[in-house]
C-alpha cells in the first residue's frame, strides 16, 4: 500500500504529481495500491484552495509499504504537530521507502527521519535546511539516501516518483508509467527568474550561454 | 477568472497540473483568480480514486475569461452529456480563451469549438480523433489555434498552461511561475514503452540513437 499525506494548506501538485505516477503503476504495471491520510480524514482545503478529502484518518490508516509526504509552506506548521509527525515516525518504522516534495523534507526532519543524511526541498527553503545539524542539503532535484527520498520544489515530485518505481519496480515498469502519463516535458526554460542566486544549482544555470 | 472543469473520472494530473501553473500566476505574476467549476458543484471521485470538491455548479458558476477543460476516459463519456457541452459552449462565448488537456478535447469537438482547428490530444486517442473531419489532430505536445489551445496526455497539460501564460502575459511572467513550481524536468525518459508504433510523433524517436 502507497500511502499519500494529506493536511490543510498542502500544495496541490507536490501532491498529485506523484498520486498520478504512483496510480499509474497501480494500473498499467502492477504497483500498490493507492490512499490518501490526513488526520481526521475527509475534506481538506490545500494551499491554493482545491479542495480534496482523505480516504483514511491516521487512527483507521493502514499500514503503508510506501508514504509520500508532500510540502506547501504549512509543512513547516505540521512539522510541529505531534499527531502528524508521530503518524508519519510510526509509519517509518515498518514502511519499505519514504518519500517527501518540497517543504515535506521538514516534516521527515522532525519524525527524525533525515539524522546524518543527504536532503533537498524547495529552493526557498535551503538555507533553512542548511542550518539542521546532522542534514547535509543538496541542490538536486532530487536525492535517494538508503530508504529516503526528498526532492525540490512542487513538480519535483513527479520525477522523484518516476525514478523510485524504476528503482523499486524497474525501469521498464517506470517506463509504461511514464508512456501512460504522457510524461514528455518540453524542457523549455522561460524568461530569466530561475538565474537569481537563490536557485537551485541544477537550474540556477539553465539557457546561458 | 480562469475556470477549471471538474466532472466523474476526470484525471487528476489533468485538472491539477495547469491548476497549480495558473495559481502560481495569481499567486506571484498578477494573474487571475482561479475557480473549479462542476455540473453540481461539491465531491467528485477522480479517474484514479482522488476526492476533489468544485467550487461552483454550473449555474452559479461566474462568466469565465479563460476555461480549462481536463481529460480522463471519462471525458468521451461527457462529451455526449449535454449540459457539461453547453456549458462548456456557453462559456466559450464569451471567453477569451479556451483550454484543453488530453480526451478533453473530445469535449471541446462536441462543444463545436474544434471546427477546422488543428488539436491534438491523449496517443491513445488520436486515431479516434483523425476521424472527425473538420479536425487536423497534430502529433505535438500542444497545440494552439486561435484562442483554443489543447494538449497531448495527462502530464503535457503543465507545458500548455505554462505557453499559455507566456502568450498572455509574457516569458517572464511565466518564468516566475516556473520558478515558483520549481518546472525544471530532469528530461529522463525511461525504457522503451514510448518507441511504440502508437506513440505521438513527438516523444515516439526520443532516446533512439
Amino acid at each position: 500500500m502507497f500511502g499519500f499525506l494529506i493536511y490543510p494548506g498542502v500544495e496541490e501538485l507536490d501532491l498529485v504529481g506523484p498520486w498520478e505516477m504512483a496510480t499509474m503503476w497501480e494500473t498499467y504495471a502492477d504497483g500498490p495500491g493507492c490512499v490518501t491520510v490526513s488526520q481526521t480524514g475527509g475534506p481538506t482545503v490545500c494551499a491554493k484552495g482545491l479542495k480534496i478529502a482523505a480516504d483514511h484518518s491516521f487512527a483507521d490508516c493502514p499500514a503503508l509499504d510506501y508514504l509520500l509526504v508532500p510540502g506547501g509552506f504549512a509543512a513547516l506548521e505540521e512539522a510541529r504537530n505531534p499527531e502528524l509527525v508521530d503518524f508519519v515516525a510510526m509509519q517509518a518504522r515498518q514502511a519499505r521507502h519514504i518519500l517527501s516534495v518540497c517543504t515535506g523534507s521538514f516534516i521527515l526532519e522532525a519524525a527524525g527521519l533525515l539524522d546524518g543524511r543527504k536532503a533537498t526541498t524547495h529552493w526557498k527553503l535551503l538555507p533553512r535546511m542548511r542550518e539542521i545539524a546532522g542534514v547535509e542539503a543538496v541542490e538536486e532535484r532530487f536525492v535517494r539516501d538508503g530508504n529516503v527520498w526528498t526532492s525540490a520544489g512542487v513538480s519535483a515530485g513527479i520525477d522523484l516518483t518516476l525514478a523510485f518505481i524504476a528503482a523499486v519496480a524497474g525501469e521498464e515498469k517506470a517506463s509504461i508509467v511514464q508512456y501512460n502519463a504522457e510524461y514528455y516535458p518540453d524542457g523549455r526554460v522561460y524568461g530569466t527568474a530561475h538565474h537569481a542566486q537563490q536557485g537551485s544549482a541544477y537550474f540556477r544555470g539553465l539557457g546561458r550561454a
